[in-house]
């Protein structure tokens, strides 16, 4: 079976553990299967190669930028190869633009259009370990280009994809995917298994153990993912399509992101093209908006609500401000301490009343919510930021997924 | 004019440093020339990186050791473009991989074959100041290759011959090229020009200033090389094509080698064959041998010398004793502390007698010459080790090299 195995900056972090990481590449080789290996800058590295960019720049060029942080996985590979070599195997380093990992040219959050897997094969069929940089590409001028945060986990995925790979393993700090954040709710048990669009909900309410475009990648091209720690030889969790038995599940997970402000406009004139004046210029100041919801009050007024991230709040505040004056709304009001508590499961498809379950639990704990937004699998609240891990703890117990004894583990 | 500027380590040393080569790029620029920068690693960084090789494997494989070290150079670039961006200017940079600049397979010790200038054409076009990685190269199949220690100064001349440049500066931390090492000889003169053969006989005794590849890359491709320091205003000295005027001075410089160690065969029959019986196995040990003189002595037996680097010595004895006793000869002596001092000077070719005046001089100041040989343009005596200051002072004086007025000024 062909392997594709990614391991993050901390299980490459420091010469002890890149040994470590070539150990377990070669006993995956000595089980018989090719392995490709893809890593990750040693931890820190990153970071420092950043700071020195802005060191000599204060908003410098993503071109250049992407030139310097590349080095960080090139170093990477380059140890990891010869770390296997002195642990007695065969190994080849392979940059992005030598596989041809090929992207769009949008630098420092490019995008990954195809991998020419041909020198990975041939390094396959001579028996060598194949270690791919990760988180690199190549734009079709051969620019260099970086996938974003968490790219690795991208690289991975589209390997694996690209070669067909049976499996497709993330090696991390913690040992799979959690029912909720085991520092919130100590009750959270690890998944043994969890659908793509389950885990592409929990990444973007704010668990961080993948990229959200790698699950995006392994959903279209059916990559089954393991997520497990580099530090044990748990199992992990298991993304994969969707089975019938996860059905059965109602909610697989509860998650939290404290990364959430909300902006409310008190009685704006309901007229046509409201929305683009208030959207638009936002929009061209770069801010993101989450939930957006809408309720018509007396007359001919209504009041818009909607969240930012955190980070953007006082921005978004000065836009909206502007463009609120020259609408004639009644008021602004802002609140940085909120929360969006969501409740994710495939299950959900084929039960109903899990929304106003939900709102039970939180109504019962004396919890007020701001907004709900909804999609097919997922429903989420915004509350008071100092309810948030009661409502998780709440939720998680009233939707079955404690475990019988409570332990402390990684993250989410 | 099209210049190509090359900056070493040191230039490039801390940030500071890179904002100070920007500076210099944009006042080319703004004597409407065309730049092309070379840089190397910032100083320690190719240290750094190899001994994170040779932590990991204690004998590491070039190919992989290549892929870490050459990252050195690719933060440089990137640095530097973003200094250039930072003052205002324009700057793209490239790595060997983006501008074709093709090797051989012979890692870490790689030599150019060819470069393809479309891409640092296309940016200079468009008025950008391109900024090149030294050092580096991709080889017909994609692997990424290194040229050596001070392998970015050919790539400068190299980028130089392709791109056609007026001009090829190589900045470094010595004002330029001396008769002799200031440290040893304190009336060493800066010369203002000097032939590439006198260069090239002067770097192969032991000066550092260029790597002697690029060098010989100038002489081929007819390119002018400029050796001047980044920390200072002096023109430096010309590297170029022999001249006339250059012929009147019949010695340009004083060369010392102290990496020098002499082994002496006793009462070698002389036989077809004994020569190769001796000096291939060294060949096969990797041991290089610079001087070789053989002197007829009694009967059928000669007397067999010649000198080999001083860290090689005891290899090369070991490797020798086994084969001096094969072959039946009466001794072997080895002396790890002798030099070699050069006389140098493409006016040689016209004037005879240099040699008889180096030998009256060494033997005025009462130096027993222990091995000579000699080229088209230069003179080399191996002497014991602690005469080699004064020796070189008194060829210094002798052929009339003294400046006006002793100064200590930087290297030779």
């Amino acid at each position: 079976m062909l392997v594709v195995q990614k391991y993050g900056g901390t299980s490459v972090g420091d010469l002890d553990r890149i040994r470590r990481v070539a150990r377990r590449c070669l006993a995956a080789r000595a089980e018989g299967h090719d392995v490709v290996a893809v890593v990750s800058a040693m931890a820190g590295e990153t970071n420092r190669l950043l700071a020195l960019t802005h060191a000599i720049h204060a908003d410098p060029d993503a071109r250049e930028q992407d030139v310097v942080v590349a080095t960080g996985e090139q170093v990477s590979v380059g140890l990891l190869a010869l770390a296997i070599q002195a642990a007695g195997g065969s190994a080849v380093s392979f940059l992005g633009h030598q596989v041809k990992i090929v992207t769009d040219s949008a630098f420092a959050r490019a995008r990954i259009q195809s991998i020419e897997g041909e020198r990975i094969r041939a390094a396959l069929g001579q028996g060598a370990i194949a270690v791919v940089a990760g988180f690199q590409g190549t734009d079709e001028h051969g620019n260099l280009t970086t996938l974003g945060r968490g790219g690795s986990d991208t690289t991975a995925v589209a390997v694996a994809a690209a070669l067909g790979a049976g499996a497709c393993e993330i090696y991390t700090d913690v040992d799979g995917v959690y029912t909720a954040d085991p520092n919130v709710c100590p009750a959270a048990r690890k998944l043994d298994r969890i659908a793509y669009e389950e885990m592409l909900e929990l990444a973007s309410v704010g668990a961080k153990v993948l990229q959200i475009r790698s699950v995006e990648f392994a959903m279209k091209y059916r990559v089954p993912v393991r997520v497990r720690s580099s530090f044990s030889d748990d199992p992990g969790t298991l993304v994969c399509a969707e089975e019938d038995s996860m059905e059965s599940v109602v909610v697989s997970g509860i998650a939290l992101d404290r990364n959430e402000a909300k902006i409310a406009l008190r009685s704006v004139p309901d007229v046509p093209g409201v929305a683009g004046r208030i959207f638009t210029p936002l929009a061209e100041a770069n801010v993101v908006v989450d939930m957006i919801v809408q309720n018509v009050s007396r007359g001919r007024r209504q009041d818009l609500t909607f969240t930012v991230a955190r980070a953007d709040l006082a921005r978004a505040a000065a836009v909206v401000g502007a463009a609120a004056g020259a609408l004639g709304v009644r008021g602004v009001d802002t609140d940085g301490k909120v929360a969006k508590v969501s409740v994710v499961g495939v299950g959900m498809r084929n039960h109903s009343g899990v929304a106003a379950r939900m709102f039970q639990v939180l109504a019962a704990e004396g919890i007020n919510i701001l907004l709900i937004s909804t999609s097919e699998i997922k429903i989420s609240c915004v509350i008071h930021e100092k309810y948030a891990e009661l409502a998780v703890r709440a939720l998680h117990t009233a939707f079955g997924l404690d475990r019988a004894e409570p332990a402390a583990r990684g993250g989410a």
